[in-house]
């Protein structure tokens, strides 16, 4: 049975357009529209062909629509659904795919009109590719989505079944959880690594002794691999500190916490405190793959020929 | 023209073991002999076949050869050269693979007899697994390798000349560089983002309010990317940082000092410097692709189908 009938989707970058093309491909709605803020996406959405139709404003893309998914960078979600209200219809479930719950739940739910269903929602997926024809319908495909209900009578808990059958459809696994606790979970698992990856690139950039042609050259040693999601898109990732910045704060004091330990150790030459924790780490990357949420090939598999 | 014709390899782990097969696989030595300090090592290496010769010490191991290979962990080259010093022939070329060049050279010079040649060297490579079966005949192809020169008379720019074949007929490029400089462009771009990688590894999974199995399942949002190289060789790595602190600890005191501002910015609610750092350091990525170092593949290509 197809989860939606009828699919709008407000906003076509990467996760955006990923929800359209993953809905297509495995049937998850009979019919989907389409609307961005920006005219040039919405020209090269027509162009792409990837939805029934594209509109030129919010409220005209979600007439009519059983689900709405909004899909655009955390701080202009609450806007969106403003901009969206008058089209919607009763009985309406309006999801997002934000990084930060908290925030955006209260957004949303502010924003909405009487007789809909808010269920913030959140895929763990992604790369660091920006723009509608960075998405593709395999993307949430054994990965995890988080849905945070609001409520729990029974017209609701209907609306999260039907959520939840969409996401299991695109291929993803359904989790639910309070969405205070999901903001301190990514605050650990995407937050911070998004945070210190940019940092140490633009210190690298900065660093005078050496020229920044040397730091891409050399960039195998490890350097590498923190540029992929240093790359992700800048004004999503703007939005989610400053929406999250509380949990961000404290996780990235335990880190630096942490890292001043490390420090001390290096300075010290204590060798047996570093090598403990080296050994350590190596689990978590094993549970990892275990989980099927990463590839066992080394590097990545981006290298082996 | 081949351009060594006897090769020792002394360590066979994840680099030793890839030098041994690249060799072979590129015709780069007309015959190879390895010792490894590791009993089990030695048994896997001759069950594997890789090698002419296997040997139980490594004076043995060097007897003859023109060009030896040292691929033990950083602090354990200049005792391996040192063990050597009575097998290895007058004119023969030592050669290193270590992350670290200023100590380990030191070490080197130390430890080698009269009339051969040390250069070190650092072939820019590598994966997160280790041993023996770890290592793949293409993982130095179009990666750079620094050679760190000693001398300048001409019998020793001979024998840096003898070097450099061997590391071009295993595909890479070859970069000669002062050893100090050496350990300034490593740090940044290996040192540093190993250092941090384990660091953030740690603090996840400490971390009171979320639990590990959390951050498994959820860390295709950013966290997995790091586990990688935090999988890396504990022992080898415990040595780089002690060999190489004092640059490790300049390059995380500007590492520290750059997080501190942008925690300040979040704090502070400054979207714009948020947003502006997260553009400059897209060009990095861009650079380093363009340059033949990485994937231009969306996820390094890991999760596309």
């Amino acid at each position: 049975m197809t989860p939606v009938e009828r699919l709008a989707v407000i906003g076509c970058g990467l996760i955006g357009s990923s929800v359209i093309r993953a809905a297509r491909a495995k049937g998850a709605a009979t019919s989907i529209a389409v609307y961005d803020s920006s005219a040039e996406v919405r020209a090269r959405v027509r162009e792409l062909g990837m939805a029934d139709a594209v509109f030129d404003t919010a409220a005209e893309a979600v007439a009519g629509a059983d689900l709405v998914v909004f899909a655009a960078p955390p701080a202009a979600i609450g806007d969106a659904v403003a901009a969206s209200a008058a089209g919607l219809k009763r009985g309406a479930i309006l999801s997002d795919v934000g990084s930060v719950k908290g925030a955006v739940a209260e957004a949303m739910v502010a924003a909405a009109p009487e007789g809909v269903f808010v269920i913030p929602g959140h895929p763990i997926a992604g790369t660091e590719q920006s723009g509608p024809d960075a998405g593709f319908a395999t993307l949430f495909e054994g990965r995890w989505a988080i849905l945070c209900p609001l409520a729990d009578d029974p017209a609701y808990l209907e609306a999260v079944a039907t959520l939840t059958a969409f996401w299991q459809a695109l291929g993803s696994n359904v989790e639910l959880m309070d969405a205070r606790h999901h903001d301190i979970v990514l605050a650990v698992t995407s937050h911070l690594p998004h945070l210190i990856a940019y940092n140490i690139v633009g210190t690298a950039a900065d660093i005078e002794e050496v020229a920044e042609g040397e730091v891409m050259k050399y960039s195998a040693g490890g350097f590498r691999d923190f540029t992929r999601i240093a790359a992700s898109d800048p004004v999503m990732w703007r939005d989610v500190f400053l929406l999250n910045r509380d949990a961000v704060l404290e996780t990235l004091g335990q880190f630096t916490e942490d890292l001043q330990a490390l420090s001390r150790a290096i300075r010290r030459g204590e060798g047996d405190k570093l090598e403990a924790l080296f050994t350590r780490t190596r689990a978590i990357r094993r549970g990892i793959i275990a989980a099927g949420q990463e590839s066992a090939e080394p590097n990545f598999g981006r290298d082996k020929k």
